[in-house]
């Protein structure tokens, strides 16, 4: 079995992706992750794991008497939420999940705090955290760093779990999580996932959450991906060079009205231009045919559902909001639920849950 | 019964204040506010049941054996306090509150934490804390949004509760809450409110407070309001109005001294010079025959009591503090005993507590 | 018995430390603190009996059964942490504290929210406070506010502890309080902490820490303490004058390398520039010479132990982290337990958590 504690960061840091997945995992055989850094070391089976947890939580938590037993579940834990980099929305999800299981939670969430580490090492703030803490949800600007910290902290003499609740540009595994979530939620009593057609539209260059769920989806049988985006924002060729090797049907176009009338799913995005390079270049690019409006919802199908990661801007028309396929509400609130049950298996608690008299 | 999933926002929004209530009850007969937005909400049957849930709490509350009762009766309960207009002092209020029967809280609660979502719109923002918790406690800046969002929530497929902790100069009814709890908890074992006589004293034009306390007055019986203030921050119109079409007896007058001689409670209020039109109006105002000095207190009587809803300045001075008249401070704890009593009873557990062993 | 509401605020602020220290204490006889000001209220039976407690809790907390014991001991408990000088380090620690018990919280964390509270008077800022809350944690940079405050909530009608986190360059006695239960745990198994050699180094002219444990050490046997420092940084005169005094064994200096030859504990700080008075006039103090690297770890006997309040920049290298005799991220843990055990005493705790059955 893979450990932490018997590679060098400096061998560690250098493996590929794939390579690192066992050495983030529990130790117990349940093959469910320890840390969670990035989205491809989730597979298929940790998924589904991940997705049935989540239902169950979900379900047990409609009683009073459900929601107690949760809240007692991990009463004895304690979370360090570390946002350098601002997010209510992630921050209140991933509080939310943690308050679901019990787990008490201290944060340091806004850059002002956070400035008052200046002169101190990152490595030295958040060792700082693992005295009082027994997990650390993590979001930073600073790429890699979560992975650097789970490797130091399984070094020390404190081994606790580190959570990457967003990294810069780089990953957000739990968003690509949540996706997921609701995707095979959408599609459980209707055949499943597999065989589906997803649409991606708008920002395709620069959202890592299209990157991500691009990825996780080749590990399900023949879904075909349809990339819907100006010129200037296609996805990215690392993108498609994996979907070619892994003999992944896709489809690269811009137009997203032919889209909508054969997707399953179409998962809108925002354009980002806080990561313009020119300030403004992005005002630049024509967006108006990758939105989502009243023109668009007419020609969606019956069973076929609207996504987007939020916040939104105008990409989906409020039109949109009271129809029943519009998922965006409900892809958050799976959000709370996804994460809480990956929290719940970083501690080994999958079972416990799974099994419980709810 | 009248439902907010039965009309439309905009019949629902041109209706008079007294005409919105029914829409915002409980559905279960109760009576008891669902959504909390305005003071001209409760009638004298809500106050008077709030005020009885209050005691009741507070009494619970004083062995260990019943905080911990308390602390499980809504502990499956989430709330989240949005306050993008920083109040510390309200924010800590319902925070406790929510504390006292268990509720675990999120929070957003300053500016620059709630200009992260500039670009998303308000709607959006509150739906996405309605996807995590089971109430919003919101303070805003903005006129009427609570009231919008009350009207959202219950027509989406997640209504929750919306308790309006302020907003902008309008409204603030949780503030008239625990200024009635406390003038009926002062007078309870002393004959009762009905027939008293109450003094408003300071700034009467810009204080929501007095206009929201003096509206409920009139549910009770023959309270006389005196209205003391320097001619510029007098009451407005449209206050005198109400009492005029209610038959109440009022004066307006500007000697605090000969009105503290006759009154039961004398309400100081701070200058609100922080809605100055022009900067610096309210320093060329003569206030000093508008403060409640060691002279005033010789001339109220044994048996009356002096409130102020907090912060002071110098409208009170602090050789009062220590006399038993002295009201202000336990206001502001009977400010978390009634927010506990409005929370639990929009969750529909005022009977669960009334009548629970303790 | 000596009771702050026997004595007026001008004679009890003008008592000698020492003559102040029966005012502080629980009124059942426990000799406890019930409001935490300074360090030198903590004599040798009163730091012994906490340090047993902290370990007890530490013990205690190892098992879920035990923790959530735990939880419950104080779960009746509301504590408002007020940080209006903001420490993500020490507010985090003590919010640990309060979890391990059980205690919710309230917080004021930021400069930013605290100006709210400009206009207002710091008595009124607590004594809010202290109508919603069962403990004050305050941190401050004014001198003496804590001292006042806890004179001022023992004479109102709603007495409620103070637990000084931090006033300026003052006082912050429960950094001492960690210090003390690191060195005795320390040797706990090695014969005791009596005899030993402390061995202070880096900037002992400012750091309130170092005056705080060296008084501390006076209280246990035969302790020598040695000072190196750069001659600008050395130890004040009003420290010397106490060892003098009590006739206590030390030594100036300015050879780290000879002196960690000989100690028991090196404790290291950092030279706190944020105090310089001219800017930029510790950059001009040649400090190479007392930095703990490799060289020195070489020189330090096999039982000895590395301290450090943290953050550090470079006065300690990071290449002794993995040794088994740096204490200092353990030490960071002992905070949190050590106040704990402060907080459980403080609400008269003590005796039901050491006796009961886990």
């Amino acid at each position: 079995m893979a450990k932490l504690t018997d590679i060098s960061w400096e061998d560690f840091s250098t493996l590929y992706l794939e390579s690192k997945k066992p050495y983030l995992e529990r130790q117990d055989g349940s093959l469910m992750p320890y840390h969670t850094l990035f989205a491809q070391q989730f597979d298929r089976n940790i998924l589904e794991r991940l997705c049935s947890l989540a239902n169950r939580i979900r379900f047990i938590n409609k009683s009073k008497e459900g929601a107690l037993y949760l809240k007692n579940v991990l009463a004895h834990k304690r979370a360090m939420l570390y946002f350098s980099q601002p997010s209510s929305r992630t921050f209140l999800s991933h509080l939310a999940a943690c308050q679901l299981l019990g787990i008490t939670t201290g944060s340091v969430r806004d850059a002002a705090t956070s400035s008052e580490f200046k002169g101190e090492s990152h490595e030295d703030s958040i060792r700082t955290f693992s005295s009082y803490f027994d997990m650390i949800i993590m979001r930073s600007p600073e790429r890699g760093l979560a992975e650097k910290m789970a490797w130091e902290l399984s070094n020390s003499e404190r081994p606790i779990p580190i959570l990457n609740a967003g990294s810069g540009k780089d990953q957000h595994p739990t968003q690509a999580l949540l996706d997921i979530y609701t995707l095979i939620r959408s599609f459980e009593n209707k055949g499943g996932l597999d065989g589906r057609t997803v649409v991606f539209c708008g920002d395709l260059l620069r959202g890592r959450t299209v990157r991500s769920l691009s990825y996780l989806l080749t590990d399900f049988n023949d879904i075909k991906q349809i990339f819907v985006a100006p010129k200037e924002l296609q996805v990215p060729d690392d993108v498609i060079e994996i979907l070619k090797k892994k003999n992944i049907r896709f489809e690269i176009g811009d137009d997203l009205r032919e889209a909508t009338k054969i997707a399953d799913a179409v998962y809108m995005t925002r354009i980002q231009d806080e990561w313009d390079e020119s300030k403004g270049e992005s005002a630049k690019i024509d967006t108006s045919r990758f939105k989502f409006r009243a023109e668009e919802l007419a020609l969606l199908g019956k069973e076929s559902i609207i996504m987007h990661p939020l916040p939104r801007r105008d990409e989906i028309d409020t039109c949109c909001d009271h129809d029943p396929r519009a998922m965006y509400w409900r892809q958050m609130r799976n959000g709370m639920w996804i994460r809480a049950a990956l929290i719940a298996s970083s501690f080994g608690f999958e079972r416990t849950i799974m099994d419980c008299g709810y």
